[in-house]
């Protein structure tokens, strides 16, 4: 088959590697109809993330279930599946607490990678979901958005707490950061503030339910957030970078008793004790247990009530995979599909 | 009247000082019943955080109104009254929301000094709560333990999500960690396990309810909470010193999605963003909004129904206050009361 590998800092190579085989009783195989690229393949693809000798890429799929082990119960052949980004038994205590991410269990499927034509699915019964029907090719990409980016955005603002009569902000315009927005609108908030000086990115989060724009960043941003908020700040912030910068800027958005979400994976991040001491918000966040959320985000994808697909702005072959990481990279585009 | 002021570290000298006076027509004069010294008090008698020139001491205080401004329409004079550290007006969107430590017309009484005779305390009706009736002599001790170390024990205990089920581990044996074991309790957690290498304060930690008793400190400490839940760790854990060493402590004993109540307050730590994000942990805390749980804890009290006076182990004439300090210092006591 077919599939991305990365050997160094930009060098994306789309060659042959081996078709994947059932090797555990609880795997599938799944033929990708779609996959795509994630902000946070962008960290190794910069250098900034150690890659580890030639690494196959991906964690973001849906696809047709094509074989089964043995003990596999909940899919079958022919299904149509969306997956989170780490497998899970979705039967241990952590799990049915709510954090399949942290599953005693948990496999990265991102160590698989699934910019490929075929992939191995850990942990079958526990990890995919099925659609109630093969969908129609125009539901694709939000299927595939609700694989690992809506669903982060939507953890990001569970975490945060966003509720009706909440004033939330969102710090960062990338994908997650757009389905932020998408997801407190969902939630019910009554503001979404979207943090983004990109025109074409402001205009999705108005798409996608931003009440508010604000266009400045740190603490020219907080003091905007505090303007808005007769001085307080918001109930509810979340955040979507994962830098000291934007941490800071979410934390200082938030008011005294209010939550920050946190969604992106954190680089070079140092919280000040004492300032987060004094700030008194709650903090939670770390890598969305997607599979929490999915029976939810396909329904509402597959009714069409949200349409989480904008924010696949590029579709490329997987073959160009290359193109794909360098139009992200240089912030031509949001965020890119890659047909298998 | 006779107050404790520090003239810098290790300096404590109880002296005249002007008797208080009604400065706006919110506030109230109290005559101390009792006051004591905080573990929060040592950071500047130790030379930790700044002293600012001759600087008047205490935050913790019960007493009787003596004279009330002519806006006070809540307590009366005669009556007894339980306050907190933070004055607060109750009415704004901030303390409607639980967080009055952080009122948005807050007002420190640390400032004021309450190991004195009498004290001022302003926003009279929003600080101050009345007990039904003048509380028997022996109750006075449980009821100033509300002001703030009760009362941050169990905001430590609230902002870790104690709750049955639970398991909670408290990392801190200091009075405010005692009260936090005490909390837990009361709030139903299954299991307590109070993390102390000191005998009298392991007793202590029994008599509030521990159930389980951890020596170890650090990493080892880590290991013996996971060994205790299942490799987990601890659904909530309340952290009640404030270094990096207990931060990290009580981060890494919470199991993913847990929760961590922190309110020792904050020196010289910083929080490892990267860790913290796949810890996947709720993090809370901050100075307790006291005045949010007094009106339970004054009637838990008065119904004996609690016995948090118990962390006072020495008490003295507030004319010895010096020798309060040395003794909590030197971990020779728990807590000193002080008699006006």
């Amino acid at each position: 088959m077919r599939g991305a590998v990365l050997y160094a800092p930009g060098e994306i190579h789309v060659e042959d590697r081996p078709d994947p085989t059932i090797e555990h009783p609880t795997d599938v195989i799944i033929r990708l109809a779609a996959t795509c690229v994630c902000g946070s393949d962008l960290w190794p693809y910069r250098g900034i993330a150690a890659v580890d000798g030639p690494a196959p890429m991906g964690h973001e799929y849906v696809g047709v279930v094509e074989e089964i082990g043995d003990d596999v119960r909940t899919v079958r052949p022919g299904q149509f599946v969306v997956g989170s980004f780490f497998a899970s038994d979705n039967t241990c205590e952590i799990c049915r607490a709510g954090y399949q991410s942290r599953c005693v269990r948990a496999e990265s499927v991102g160590a698989i990678g699934t910019q490929a034509q075929y992939a191995r699915i850990p942990l079958a019964d526990g990890t995919l979901v099925a659609t109630p029907e093969p969908p129609p090719d125009d539901l694709v990409p939000g299927l595939l958005a609700a694989s690992d980016v809506l669903g982060t955005g939507w953890f990001g603002a569970v975490a945060a707490e966003v509720g009706p009569g909440r004033t939330v902000a969102v710090v960062g315009d990338g994908a997650v950061g757009l389905l932020a927005v998408l997801a407190a609108r969902q939630l019910g908030a009554e503001r979404v503030v979207a943090m983004s000086r990109h025109e074409p990115r402001q205009k999705l989060a108005r798409e996608f339910g931003a009440t508010d724009i604000v266009t400045e960043r740190g603490d020219e941003g907080v003091a905007r957030i505090k303007e808005l908020t007769r001085g307080l700040g918001a109930h509810s912030v979340i955040e979507a970078v994962g830098t000291q910068e934007s941490m800071m800027q979410a934390v200082r958005s938030t008011r005294p008793g209010g939550h920050v979400g946190y969604v992106g994976v954190s680089h070079g991040v140092a919280l000040p004790g004492q300032e987060l001491f004094f700030a008194e918000v709650h903090l939670h966040g770390g890598p969305a247990p997607v599979r929490r959320f999915l029976p939810e985000l396909i329904e509402l994808v597959c009714t069409r009530t949200i349409d989480p697909g904008k924010v696949f702005d590029l579709e490329l072959p997987l073959d160009e995979a290359a193109e794909g990481y360098r139009a992200m990279d240089e912030r031509r585009a949001v965020k890119t599909l890659l047909r298998p």
